[in-house]
């Protein structure tokens, strides 16, 4: 074993009982988590926080330093939505051909070292991610649109379990195949005995896109299970969130160069909204892996042209809500309202559309009619849209100025085809008044208007739809998410047989059920090591974080016999 | 649980043993076998050898007897290599529509049962395939043209050791999901507990495509990791060797149907060569898993069009050999003419294409020059074909009438461009005269002629290469399997450093290495639970035989989470 892989197995030592709790947390799915869910607690304290504060605005307006092979030119256009001004940084555009041969390079060592030398490396760069956590959330705040909170639990904690989960599964598949093997058989009158030997080798190259609104959640679960099972990566974000990307690339190339591996094994490859790169990248003969978390568009795009190169995606869906009876209203609306408005419904797992039965939800003795419901979730995301700090800590900003036409479009589309129950307005940030920001728009409409709600309508955007019975309610949920494909999906009743039918409808159409939640947590909120995200199973996306199947795949076996020496 | 259920969870605690050995032998990779590898200790006996083989000659003439939904007419093109007559079995050819929308009813009560219930369920399967062993053999033989034991052993104990071997991955993969978690969090004030409930979902319908001359060697497997996974299989099966496969659909359906579950979660899809099925299988919309083995063309076609459906490939390759240095030539060319012999090389894994350095191969203190290695191998194949009744044992017949016509061809090019070490002629079969034989072809060419020998040259042909020296020899090889695809590689020296790099060169196309192995066994023999069959590194295929990444896509899980009552 050469320096580097040595120091590796120690960095692997030291980390080896995080990976077999890590590994323990996946197998048995309660709460686990390796890191402090809330800034104050985290072990840098206040000072980690301004530290990282400073070193942001020291970073506005300058170039972002990373030395990588291949750099062309250099490309930014990141814009603050809390600020909506440009972030002024621009970033080395690397030409794809020189990126893949720098990756290919860097492997051979990378490859041929033990599988624990590569994982006790991914285990200290998600140390180091950790470490620079505030940075992070500072960058995704300022391209992405988060809160601060959810830009340091969602983007930074939760994001680094689901990597460290997606490295405990890598261990575990890579730790399936043994180094070597003696076998014996009689031919005949003669005994044969070989000595087999068996050698993990990674596929490729990988590519991993990043989406605008949570680049790093995705990201760091794919670049880990690539790294550890000895590919290299080449991250594609998107051009509009651009730094908590090149943050988390930089991190990598520093902890692998420190660890005597070539930086190269982790790249970033910058491209702009007029000229992208994307399908050059999926299609260069030496990509082997695509990650990809983005639109609907183009991920349908990869995951039909991407072969021979493995591809795994996330686009997008339309999650739904059933509402057929409940105990009490109040705490459901409550829950809708809030999850609806959460990071503005730029979330994967938002809630779009809200079936409602006709003739009313059974609540105690009494039926709530769709038109008091869709009243009483108008209200109940006024109350937060109301006050604007609440407002900010919940609804945080948004990303693209596209969504502020969609939104325009989709309230023209309701007031013509149903009602608009609730209009999307800006609310002033109470920290950053020039925010782009809009409070949820609310449309009610009929079952039967699929062409409006039928796909995901991205942002604050929500429809509460009148289905002509509870079990019309019920298919025409599971349909959406079938069709259109889903994440999540909600179910609130009293009746067991009628959850017992959506367990079965939802379990079918791949959407993950939650039912009749209600209270603090976020109904939408994604558990590291306990929750499967995605299925599958419908247009939503073709991979589980995380599962077997997203790591197993991403290396191969070879293998050498030869007769046992006697 | 339903009845069906129950019983069938009976079914797998009575063959629990059985996979639980499987599965220590997938990690231990040693020697492991069910079955009895020679036919004479089948438990039937001399018995069932005979039903078998009375049974074969009744099916003869007749009409193939499988009962499944959406037959529209019957067909059947098989010709005996044994005989060259015509089977005259004809066999249901079903609409595809039809076969689709009953594999997906037959999946609903089998996807709800337990993991367990359908791993029972399938280890019967394998217990019925053995018991009719003979019968398959004989059904292999004459369609396949393979010699009696390999027919037995190979396509019969081997390749349901293989797909017991599937099984026990299945079960590895589907046991790593637990059934149910508690999930416990503080937020603020409360504590939320969510259940939650996991759920194995199987993928869909899988398209299992058989090939001409090894059919149910890669289909045991697929089939049986689908199955156990959840899913329905419709097997696609060569036109001209149907039967095998045909076999094997009657017996999984009887023993689901016994099992008390749908006989149409496993459905024969027979075409014609002048019409063939094989793209609109791909392309259903239904199709969620293809399994394709068969040729590098519609293989490279499936695996650029099969998405959204997963796709597992084997296709064909360019296996090498370099003899660089031996320690004594004889058991070398033996070993070498035997394999290369074996089956008239109608075997993905058989060799074609030897290296010998210009300077001769080390031998003991002088060199072989490649003239010299040449024409031993060549007297060496010609000792097998000599004897008619060895050369049956061990050659046995050509599954296909173009292999006659690729000889003649190779053999002009070799005379053009080379030198016929040794010409390809028809040998007496001694119980079947009219079998359709060839003994092979040696052509010794100088390297660079790579667009004669640099693909797959389908059937008895092989080429003794003169390579500048021992390096590029290493180079040329390692070439093939990288650029033409490879499953095996065969390297003989006496120097560890240069072992050591052909290791690496192997390793890094992507092709299975033997080093100087000689003896009784076939150097291309693959032992079930112990080598890995195809690395997916080379255009030989993308699916491994087996490793998780073989079972664990098979399936989704999904969930449901809801608050724990206290």
């Amino acid at each position: 074993m050469n320096t580097a892989d040595a120091a590796a197995v120690k960095l692997f030592q030291k980390h080896e009982a995080s990976l077999r709790a890590a590994r323990s947390a996946c197998l048995e799915r309660g709460w686990f988590s390796l890191f402090q869910e809330t800034p104050d607690r985290h072990p840098g304290g206040e000072a980690a926080r301004e530290a990282a504060a400073t070193a942001f605005r020291a970073q506005l307006g300058r170039p972002f330093e990373l030395e990588q092979p291949g750099t062309i030119d250099r490309v930014g256009d990141e814009v603050s939505p809390y600020t909506c001004e440009p972030l002024g940084i621009d970033y080395p555009r690397g030409d794809p051909d020189a990126l893949f041969a720098a990756a290919r390079r860097a492997m051979t060592s990378w490859a041929a070292a033990p599988a624990n030398a590569r994982l006790g490396v991914c285990m200290e760069i998600v140390e180091r991610l950790y470490a620079d956590v505030f940075l992070g959330a500072q960058s995704v705040m300022h391209t992405a649109g988060q809160g601060a909170l959810m830009s340091y639990a969602g983007s930074g904690t939760n994001a680094l379990d689901r990597g460290v989960e997606a490295l405990a599964y890598a261990q575990a598949a890579m730790a399936d195949v043994p180094a070597e093997a003696l076998w014996e058989r009689r031919f005949g009158a003669t005994t044969l005995r070989l000595r087999k030997r068996y050698r993990l080798v990674p596929r490729g190259v990988a590519v991993c896109f990043t989406c605008a609104t949570f680049p790093t959640w995705n990201a760091y679960p794919a670049m880990l299970a690539s790294l550890a099972t000895g590919n290299a990566v080449i991250v594609k974000p998107h051009p509009t969130a651009v730094l908590p990307m090149a943050l988390a690339v930089r991190a990598c190339r520093e902890v692998l160069a420190a660890s005597g591996y070539s930086p190269d094994l982790v790249m970033l490859c910058c491209d702009t909204v007029v000229d992208p790169v994307g399908k050059r990248l999926v299609k260069h003969p030496q990509a082997a892996i695509v990650d990809f978390t983005g639109s609907a568009r183009f991920g349908g795009w990869v995951e039909g042209n991407a072969a021979p190169a493995l591809c795994y995606t996330e686009t997008s869906g339309v999650n739904t809500v059933v509402v057929e009876s409940v105990e009490a209203m109040e705490p459901v609306v409550r829950s809708l309202a809030t999850t609806m408005s959460l990071f503005s419904a730029q979330m994967c797992t938002s809630p779009q559309n809200v079936y409602v039965p006709r003739d009313g939800i059974r609540c105690g003795g009494r039926r709530v009619a769709p038109e008091e419901f869709g009243a009483a979730l108008a209200d109940a995301i006024s109350y937060i849209a109301h006050d604007h700090r609440r407002a900010g800590q919940i609804m945080a900003a948004i990303q693209s100025p596209g969504t502020l036409a969609l939104i325009e479009e989709m309230a023209g589309a309701g007031r013509r085809r149903g009602s608009v129950l609730r209009e999307s307005a800006p609310y002033v940030h109470a920290d950053y008044p020039a925010a782009r920001t809009r409070t949820p728009l609310l449309v009610a409409v009929e079952a039967g208007e699929r062409d409006l709600y039928g796909e995901e309508r991205f942002g604050p955007i929500g429809f509460v739809i009148t289905a002509a019975d509870r079990d019309a309610a019920l298919d025409e949920a599971a349909g959406d998410a079938r069709l259109g494909g889903a994440i999540t999906a909600f179910v609130y009743s009293t009746d067991e047989s009628y959850l017992t039918r959506a367990e079965h409808a939802f379990s079918e159409s791949g959407a993950q059920l939650t039912c009749n939640l209600t209270g603090p947590m976020p109904l939408n909120f994604a558990a590291a090591y306990s929750d499967y995200h995605v299925t599958g199973l419908n247009p939503a996306g073709n991979a589980t974080l995380t599962d077997l199947a997203f790591v197993a795949s991403r290396f191969r076996i070879t293998q050498l016999r030869a007769p046992e020496k006697p």
